[in-house]
């Protein structure tokens, strides 16, 4: 493996992602474990990190790893601090690096972005997400919506995240199909998009209606019939539908792109289509990876 | 323990409480444990009933054992069928009884309450609550909130639930204290009564918001201050104030009484009263003891 110059690696909650890219920051190598932030105490996190890696760092040098993610959160290798909007997505300035046992490692850790005052909110990955669609279109000025455990909303002009906010979505459709009563009544396959539609229309005409409306799912499967797919398109559609409800001054007549990949940000999407807009959707990893590289070249200049 | 004639029993999804009532239906000794519906296979009920009743029995003849709650659900000790809306809160023509190995026993469960429809909802255990409301005041007209895991809101009238429905408010605080990215924010004591009323003003003002606001809570303690006291009196105060947002047709301006007891219920009417609302409270026990007399009553007639 001796054309790998340096790593990148989005190191998540759940998982570990590492690219192995030569000096013209192409990707020679690429490989993922389940080493999520979540399952790791802060000594595990450099052994997971090798346990990828290992074979990819020569002996007589120091390889840059460079990270993003909640890797650098309170709970990760070593906290990093965020950085407060309005900013540009990836600056070094205040990201950090933890010491590690192996020599020939050399780890830096974006930092997260912050917003204070009234509407307290934080991220920790979106912004390389967000750095690497800056950085393929420096002109981009709109609405990104960022699905996931909990999704981001992000308005970004002149190269500058401006504000944002979270919602907690993605963390309760978790919640409710494992944890709680709905649970008997998810367990199958298939989907059901007109079963969505209803509902992403229905939180659209009366969102504070959620709690009752999930209540309905478990209901409807004891007094009549609700198939599995049908339950688990109302559960999905009633989430998303409060979520885009909550959110439509960020949406509504605006230029939107959906940064994700899979069943995740398709939903989203499909749940704006249904309100009668026509998303772009950019593709998560991709625009990861040109993030890191995009931090690696600025790193790469202060660290030569 | 001669005196004992009948045996009146509360059985919910967390909790078995029962009563020896003699004759006259006064209580004459009360025992419970944590045996609830949830933590029992189909074949655990019996052994949790003459766990604590066994020394109640006489040899010579069968007691009469009247449950309610979800000791009558899908996953109790036998399904019991639902009696539809519009309904008396409580009849024994469709509950059932179990089979017991035990010769003493004999084993009633009544019926839950159903509403099909455009609004699906199921409720077991609280018809008893109403039944014992009604049986104290046979003249009450006017909205019940039954504060609980699935709290329910009931309109009664004529002596009848006419209408009703649940929201998931406690399940959503249960699971996000103990699941959720909160559960960080949320690990100490005391309380915020101005925080509360904060958030339930927040709710009334924009229920919407929920899922995103939520998240500042997390996004609070991580980038200031917020003492976990603040936190769960936040947390409680947006999902109650959501639920009080979404119920307001059926609170405002209208004759309210909780039915509940500790702290839950005494939430409930701290909202309410932020709201500009003074609602009665009932104890939950009491009139679930009531409806359980009321119950047997009507099963004495039937099989003397």
């Amino acid at each position: 493996m001796k054309d790998i110059d340096w790593i990148a690696a989005d190191w998540g909650t759940s998982n570990l992602r590492v690219w192995g890219l030569n000096r013209q920051c192409q990707v020679v190598a690429e490989r993922s474990s389940d080493q999520g932030m979540a399952k790791l105490d802060r000594s595990g996190f450099e052994p997971a990190l090798l346990a990828l890696t290992n074979d990819w760092l020569p002996q007589n040098r120091q390889t840059p790893v460079v990270c993003c993610g909640m890797v650098g959160a309170r709970q990760g290798w070593i906290e990093v601090p965020y950085r407060q909007v309005p900013c540009k997505p990836v600056g070094f300035d205040v990201g950090g690096g933890p010491e590690t046992r192996d020599p020939r490692l050399r780890v830096f850790i974006l930092s997260g972005v912050k917003q204070t005052g009234t509407a307290p909110d934080v991220m920790r990955g979106e912004e390389t997400q967000i750095a690497g669609i800056i950085s393929d279109d420096p002109q981009f000025a709109g609405v990104l919506c960022l699905p996931g455990t909990h999704t981001k909303w992000v308005r970004i002009d002149a190269g500058e995240i401006v504000r944002f906010r979270t919602f907690m979505t993605g963390e309760l459709f978790d919640l409710l199909s494992a944890h709680s009563v709905l649970r008997h009544s998810l367990d199958g396959k298939g989907s059901d998009s007109v079963e969505f539609a209803t509902s992403i229309e229905a939180m659209d005409a009366e969102a504070a209606q959620l709690a009752s409306r999930l209540f309905s799912i478990r209901a409807q499967a004891l007094v009549s019939e609700l198939s599995p797919a049908t339950a688990k398109a109302r559960l999905s559609g009633l989430l998303i539908g409060a979520e885009l409800a909550a959110a439509k001054d960020d949406w509504f007549d605006q230029a939107l792109t959906i940064v994700g990949n899979g069943p995740q940000a398709e939903l989203y999407a499909e749940g704006l289509r249904v309100l009668g807009q026509a998303p772009r959707i950019v593709d998560a990893s991709h625009v990861t990876l040109i993030g890191l590289k995009w931090a690696y070249l600025q790193i790469a200049k202060e660290f030569p």
